[in-house]
């Protein structure tokens, strides 16, 4: 059985001499792949050991590299990532918000790693997962990872042993000042739907940022960069299921089929930079079918 | 202006002699009322001073009980509270996800308050609000109240600071290994609406607790009180806005209009007694109108 968590008698911290040291210890339970796991399940441990030129590692928050593209041969990476194996079991991870064990390996260029060997440095969750760019012409799956230390832990707050219950944060939906003009400009009505969800007294909506705030992305919390949106478009525009196109259309991720176009209000308007850069996080290398623009306008409002 | 948030030179601590000073320091702009804000932006402050015998101060953690049902006369409570003015400010500010200034005043039987006069303690988020029974027959609106020290600080992970924002936290959608279970059993799709979210890769739903999770309620975390819920149908159950009646049968909380059974698989069964305490939560005093069982059973399936 897969465990996802710590795993029974090895602290955080704890020392392994090589790859099947932490095999035999079951805290990474595969001896090659960077990544253990299934895309079914989740995956329960990764060794981040500077193998990819382009992992960003600050201590509690790393930009992970997916796996895959490389030649048998010579290890180089010469083809797109796919969101399979390994890399779609880290998305699963996300989706589902289970903890993944975090090992490090040594690497001289990296301030977080062990000088020697491999260190079990406790679990992380993956907050978000993105295609990317890596080598010109080839995209790789990226993943945010944050050490629990820096998630919240619900089931701290409960007073008294009794009611607690080992509980994970799924999904943690922000807001800010900026948000909440967005909101209040939309009357709470989904961009993408129309829907708002009526809730006992008043109205419920988010606010979901077009690029997303935070490293590596480092959008702007501005109102040319949030749209208002029901929770369910908001998880389907953050997992890249929907974008839009550049006339603002409602682009199916999925099928690729452009819907219709986002509801706008007056007083704000996005900012097409913003869209862009989303839209490439997910579109990757496949081209959306484009509409001539006439049909296009025609659908307006 | 209202303010959310700390208030410029008040630090988390300050100690003042009476409401005036609490006013004049613009911490809490209200001399008599305890829940100083507004239905439509939010509350910005609270006062906790053992008003209600039944506020329960637990630090980290309040459970506050809203305001209104006294006779002006005796101060005594005599009517239902209503989810209107200090109560609904409070409500908007846990769908807006808004901070609230949180000041004790003297309280003997609190561990919490301060000796004499009143303390500003910082900030809390209200993560959750219901309906509940106060003295026989009357039933009060209750607030639970998470200090942010206990709250995830979503800029604090942003390495450097060009990218930090200034977040809250809306909402934050909890996982356990049961809810994994039922997520699966049901193949992510919502048994409100049918509807499973389809994101690249993969498919997206969250489980909702029946019964919640944590204190004052303290739920349990089995299969029996858990549902599988698209994001959309969880806020709504989670706000009030849809429950369960005996039959299973969707109740809409504002037209009070019967709906379709809710979805079932086999393996899952839903306990009556925690949809019964959900229910109980939010249908306050208001019967429910009931259709004959002969009817609810032809609508099966």
């Amino acid at each position: 059985m897969r465990i996802f968590g710590h795993i029974d008698g090895i602290p955080v911290g704890a020392s392994f001499l090589d790859r099947r040291a932490l095999l035999e210890a079951g805290v990474h339970r595969q001896l090659q792949a960077g990544i253990a796991g299934s895309a079914t399940e989740g995956a329960d441990s990764i060794v981040v050991s500077g193998g990819y030129e382009d992992d960003d590692d600050f201590g509690d928050l790393i930009i992970y590299t997916g796996q895959g593209g490389n030649d048998p041969a010579t290890k180089r990476q010469v083809a797109d990532q796919q969101l399979t194996l390994g890399n779609a079991a880290l998305a699963e991870s996300c989706r589902k918000g289970l903890p993944v064990r975090v090992i490090r390996g040594r690497n001289p260029d990296s301030a977080y790693a062990p000088p020697r060997g491999f260190r079990y440095d406790g679990l992380y969750y993956v907050e978000e997962y993105w295609q990317a760019q890596g080598k010109p012409g080839i995209s790789n799956w990226r993943f945010r990872l944050i050490s629990q230390e820096r998630r919240p832990t619900p089931e701290a707050v409960e007073p008294g042993p009794a009611s607690r219950v080992a509980t994970t944060v799924q999904r943690l939906v922000r807001s800010t000042a900026v948000v909440q003009r967005v909101k209040e400009l939309h009357s709470y009505a989904c961009q993408v739907c129309g829907s708002a969800i009526d809730v006992r007294g008043g109205w419920y909506a988010e606010g979901a940022h077009i690029r997303p705030l935070g490293h590596p992305h480092d959008g702007p919390d501005v109102l040319a960069n949030v749209l208002c949106l029901c929770p369910n478009d908001h998880v389907r525009f953050d997992f890249g299921a929907i974008w839009l196109d550049d006339d603002l259309c409602v682009v199916d991720g999925l099928l690729l089929e452009i819907g219709r176009r986002l509801r706008t209000v007056a007083g704000h308007e996005v900012a097409l930079a913003h869209v862009r850069y989303h839209r490439e996080l997910w579109q990757g290398r496949y081209p959306a079918p484009r509409q001539p623009a006439g049909v296009v306008s025609s659908e307006l409002g």
